[in-house]
């Protein structure tokens, strides 16, 4: 196992060699596949149905099966960390064989781990996701603001180093979400939030060394439900402002057509990075009919955002 | 590596055979030993201090130290699971370990992950970190409720299937964490957060099996710093109504003194759980000095909140 980047220690602001920002990396895997993020969400019922065991060789065929029908056809892979924790060391062992062989495959990956904490504990978090040399280390992780957007600053930063990303937790659509996240009215914690991502980006983005990335998406996403229907307006948030791609959980199966997608979004679609999991993985196992899938949502979503 | 429980499945309303409510358990313990929870904290500068690598090996020699200085001392153990994860899968079978021997000794542990998640993928946090038979089951998980309080169901729920236990976030001292916690103002995210809290204990003590329990902690503990100072009283918040245990970072070292925590939490100080991690840590790596500093520290404890 390589040393892992100490928490304590941080690389100097070096940009890792030959690694553009992760917002312009994923800019062109959208241009080039479409705006599809592939979920890989190995459900206990799902390994069921792929008539694999749940254990973490269940786990691991589910999960390589997945990289091998999405690698060329979506713009990223977003592995759901909490479907690995119940398996314990054995199924972080399977999230680190994904991130290594995804890496080969040249696929984008963003870990959907939700963290957050503060200080030298979130400086932790972001070693572990985004640091050079982690075992675990991904293109781009989710994170989780209660502890206030700044409180995630150690993630911000050495994503800014290493070419990685962050999405944060801003908006979803889960009923129970509003307690917290319409707090506050106009001035409401949502859209502090993407005000401080908005902030974040125009910093980056000012910085860049290449004037094309200048013009791209920052590195400093946001998650932000395909079924929020009408909060964005209700609070007054303006995404387009935000400058970074847009994580929309809840697009295909149960939730929002791609064709509903512009009006939720209205003129930041472009920078809408839908995720599909089960419409997509009740296709498995065959590796054929998943990526007839990928292809499938990857052409939609390309018809209705791009 | 034992199966997980399936996510999908939960197991039916059995209380875990010979396990009382976590609530009952940290009370017991507490009483015993002192509202001290000792904090597992691995950090990079820390394991070079004790002489030891920046290796899974290094965790895990100072992660059996601290266990080993804690155990019947102290009335809990908290590994910080963000100081393990960038040794990935290795540091995950560290942390594994460590479960299973303060399983062993007696000692009540919570892990500190502050989870947080929505549907089915919150319910496969809930099976990690507190699910039968799960190599990373704990007595208690602290969790982070930006997607809501009631988003969290799933593992309020199996905690209280299985005897273990949830700390919520709810306010803590870091300045930037106000932008969300004490957004609503008289109406704050805190406040609503404890008060969720406060309406799930009453429910599980109204439930408890044991009149005695009815009289104790409720198993759904809250995490409040303790450095908050004034908030609680400026945002109106009666953490007595909480009735459950209150897991309070920010004591030794430079944060609150032992003597100090009265005045910030007033009538609820009986449900304080002081979380103390570098203060003892500091004194390693010999055992011996380590104990003594956590006897210190659960002996001014006592006295001070008893």
């Amino acid at each position: 196992m390589p040393e892992p980047t100490a928490p304590e220690t941080p690389a100097p602001e070096t940009p890792a060699p030959g690694r553009a920002p992760f917002g312009a990396r994923l800019g062109a895997a959208m241009d080039e596949h479409g705006p599809l993020c592939v979920g890989v969400d190995p459900h206990p019922g799902l390994l069921d149905a792929w008539g694999l065991p749940r254990s973490a060789e269940g786990l691991r065929r589910f999960t390589l099966t997945v990289l091998e029908a999405a690698a060329g056809h979506a713009a990223a892979l977003k592995p759901q960390v909490a479907l690995y924790e119940p398996y314990g060391a054995a199924g972080f062992a399977v999230l680190e064989e994904l991130l290594a062989e995804a890496r080969s495959a040249g696929l984008l990956t963003v870990a959907d781990a939700k963290r957050g904490d503060i200080g030298s504990t979130m400086e932790a978090y972001a070693a572990a996701w985004l640091g050079e040399g982690s075992p675990l280390a991904a293109d781009a992780v989710t994170l989780s603001p209660y502890l206030g957007f700044e409180s995630l600053r150690p993630a911000l930063d050495l994503a800014a180093r290493t070419g990685r990303g962050t999405f944060v937790l801003a908006l979803t659509s889960n009923p129970e979400g509003r307690s917290v996240q319409h707090a506050g009215g106009r001035e409401s914690v949502a859209g502090s939030v993407c005000a401080a991502a908005a902030a974040e980006n125009a910093r980056l983005l000012a910085a860049a060394a290449e004037p094309a990335a200048r013009g791209g998406l920052g590195s400093c996403g946001l998650v932000v439900g395909a079924t929020v229907g009408n909060a964005l307006t209700e609070l007054g948030i303006d995404l387009t402002a935000v400058r970074g791609p847009l994580l929309a959980p809840g697009y295909g199966a149960q939730g929002a057509r791609a064709e509903e997608l512009p009006a939720v979004f209205g003129a930041a679609a472009g920078q809408v990075l839908a995720a599909s999991s089960r419409a997509i993985l009740r296709r498995g196992p065959d590796v054929a009919a998943l990526r007839e899938a990928v292809r499938r949502s990857s052409g939609e979503l390309s018809a209705a955002l791009g």
